[in-house]
């Protein structure tokens, strides 16, 4: 059975040509034998909400879980809600602790009971150790099912040790050396066990220089270390320097798309769980919040308008030419915000180089606004033959490009100060300023030269 | 010497301390011994150009190479462009062939020939063959170093094979099982060949169903089949199913970041390569492009405008009212847009639900235009005592947002048939559209009542 870089599609296809025709076996067997887990859930995440409801119905009991865990939350919550507890069992009943915590931490505590009663002591426990830790931290990503050893054995006896288990956890490339209270000493790579002479002991050719995760570390940090030290997997120590589990690469994968897509989808204050098919209602009440808020803004920038509503009558050319200062400074100022919120992101802007980048943002807005400035005066005099108009239009478009900048430049930085995340309510926040100083510098100057 | 994940904070912190103080020894061992080539790569992007200059300097030769690797291409170009002959040869003598083909892909070709002439035959050969193949396709992305074994042999010559190596090539966590024409026809992963009996041969326990990458498959594609299979190597094969290299998960993980980064950067005009500390006047340069394109659609808008001055000039709450209706317009437009250019990336939309997703948001969009278009017209009743104002623009309203979630849904998957970037260019024609139906209809609207 050979897979290459289209049978993703391929199934996909054959899916949907299954569907139109209602060939309900050949979906059950699309589903359940053909398909990969990730596959089914992507083929669930890309359907529309009727079409989803009878695929899942066709996932069979045993396979539902290791789909759940490749499903966004939100369509993870829409069958989790679902399902009873005899469900939830049958389902849970074969996943890695890891991915069985991440499960159950989207369950109500009553449910999460009932699973955690149902299971062997040992297993529980790992499980519990888990849970016992946040979401979002090294604890609640690792999985628990590690294999350790002692440094004083050789590595004769080690191989002996290793070939008594049926199969490896998933993933293992190294093998732990802890002491007898299992603080972690050592690493010992199974590569290196493969070449090494058998007569060595686990001491004279661990490691000892690597990687160790603190069980608290943000799921972020987490991720930075293993994008920049190339890590397959790393062992999460308590607060005693105890082992208490190891997170591998495909877990990490998972949080640095979602980090990197939460930028995109918060600024237009989306979230990136979001499902892309979630109904119509549910997507109406969502948008009409971000909205709203978006109108106050509108509302702010109109009330400015208004302010000038003398002069506008007076020059109908302002109210033509306004959206022009507003939109060239809203332009350069989100120009400004993405760079510093993907650098902040990063890890890049630091308190010790933001003056360097103020100072630059600053240097750009400038000579852009110029620039700019200078185009739009002279389209401006040739379209309304009116050479105050375009001096107007020069000042206001170079002073709401400077500010832009500034805005752009400093608004994350204090935001993220403030713990309030950058991209979600900054672009709002720029908008209304650039819009306002837009409208007030623009029809501010033109009230004062020409009344 | 432990690490954990606050030990790049602290190696940071150090190199910036010894950077104030000019401690010039204590920078060369921070960067030299103390920080691994991610680290240093990660203080060069995040240092304006003077100091990242300095700190380049005390970069040693060999370590220069790795360095590279880690680097942005726009801050690579910065200084593969300085670097002679000579100097490339030394720090790229020690790298992966992966790793060095990325490098050699942004040489002048004359560079690229004295760097391969420059090594042994056989190193030589694979690197051609990785640079063979296109730098974003699975060719370009694999390393050649790979273990291979045949099919007739036991695991106990296996093991005896292995242990002649020095060591493994990185991340190696499976084998290649190859035919004498080097056709791949199994893989045996080394914890198999741990827990196995060593008497039984290769082909007994071999895996034969495993995910196989063609060499010209796309990186996204490489990059959804290691997400979605939870995949930490993959075998690349030419159009013969001979084994040419492997794909690892770390060169993965920099793929899926930088496709997820990519939305966000063009969404705002900028590339995901461009370097956060670029010098003020490359980024005004890169900058006005964008500033030029945005103008173009705004002198649009205002042209629009410009049809309705006389009705402006009668009332001139018109002009204090319609950057309401083009700017609710904009947000309900860039929100169906961001939901549909991540749906494309992610593979979740195709011609068979595109129907449904238009459904639900033009449903999404009149809902949400409704709502908001009773609030504004209130609103603006009030403000101006005109109940005539308030039926415009609540019409107005409606009508930006049912074409704001026409535009936003169609426009991306329009732009994709025709092979243009949708995050690119998306934002800017659907805010032209948002502007010109806001204006039209709002003061379109008005002229025909009040006229």
């Amino acid at each position: 059975m050979s897979n290459d870089p289209v049978d993703t599609e391929d199934h996909m296809d054959r899916l949907h040509r299954a569907i139109d025709r209602q060939a309900t076996d050949q979906i059950w067997r699309l589903l359940n034998n053909t398909m990969v887990p990730a596959e089914v859930a992507h083929a669930l995440e890309s359907s529309p909400p009727r079409e989803r409801e009878e695929l899942w119905t066709q996932v069979g009991p045993e396979t539902q879980g290791e789909v759940l865990l490749y499903l966004s939350e939100e369509v993870q919550d829409e069958f989790l809600d679902r399902m009873d507890a005899a469900e939830l069992l049958t389902a849970t009943e074969n996943l890695d602790t890891d991915d069985l915590a991440d499960l159950l931490q989207r369950l109500p505590t009553s449910s999460i009971q009932q699973v955690l009663d149902s299971m062997e002591a040992q297993e529980r426990e790992r499980v519990e150790t888990v849970l016992s830790y946040p979401e979002d931290t090294a604890g609640g990503l690792m999985d628990t099912d590690t294999i350790t050893i002692r440094p004083n054995i050789t590595l004769d006896v080690v191989l002996r040790y290793i070939r008594r288990h049926e199969e490896l956890p998933q993933s293992t490339d190294v093998l732990w050396v802890v002491t007898r209270r299992d603080e972690l000493i050592g690493r010992l790579s199974i590569n290196k066990l493969l070449v090494c002479d058998p007569s060595m002991s686990v001491r004279e050719i661990m490691d000892t220089d690597f990687i160790r995760l603190d069980a608290l570390a943000s799921q972020n940090d987490v991720a930075q270390l293993f994008e920049r030290h190339d890590l397959i997997s790393a062992p999460v120590l308590n607060e005693r320097g105890q082992l208490v589990g190891r997170i591998t690469i495909d877990d990490v994968v998972d949080v640095i798309r979602d980090s990197a897509e939460h930028t995109v989808m918060s600024m237009a204050g989306l979230d990136e769980e979001d499902d892309t098919f979630a109904p119509a209602l549910r997507t109406t009440r969502r948008r009409a919040i971000w909205l709203g808020i978006n109108l106050l803004t509108a509302f702010l920038a109109s009330s400015v308008i208004g302010m000038f509503e003398g002069t506008i009558q007076k020059i109908t050319a302002l109210a033509v030419l306004m959206p022009i200062v507003a939109s060239m400074g809203g332009i350069a100022g989100s120009q400004t915000l993405t760079v510093l919120i993907r650098g902040i992101a990063l890890g890049h802007v630091k308190t010790n180089n933001v003056r360097w980048l103020l100072g630059r943002e600053m240097i750009a807005g400038m000579l852009n606004g110029v620039l700019w400035a200078a185009v739009v005066a002279a389209l401006a005099i040739v379209w309304f033959d009116d050479w105050m108009l375009g001096g107007v239009i020069a000042l206001a478009i170079v002073i709401n490009l400077v500010v832009a900048s500034l805005t752009g430049t400093l608004l994350p930085v204090l935001l993220k100060r403030l713990s309030i995340d950058p991209a979600l309510s900054g672009s709002v926040i720029l908008t209304t300023v650039t819009d306002v100083v837009g409208f007030l510098s623009f029809l501010g100057l033109a009230s004062v030269i020409y009344l």
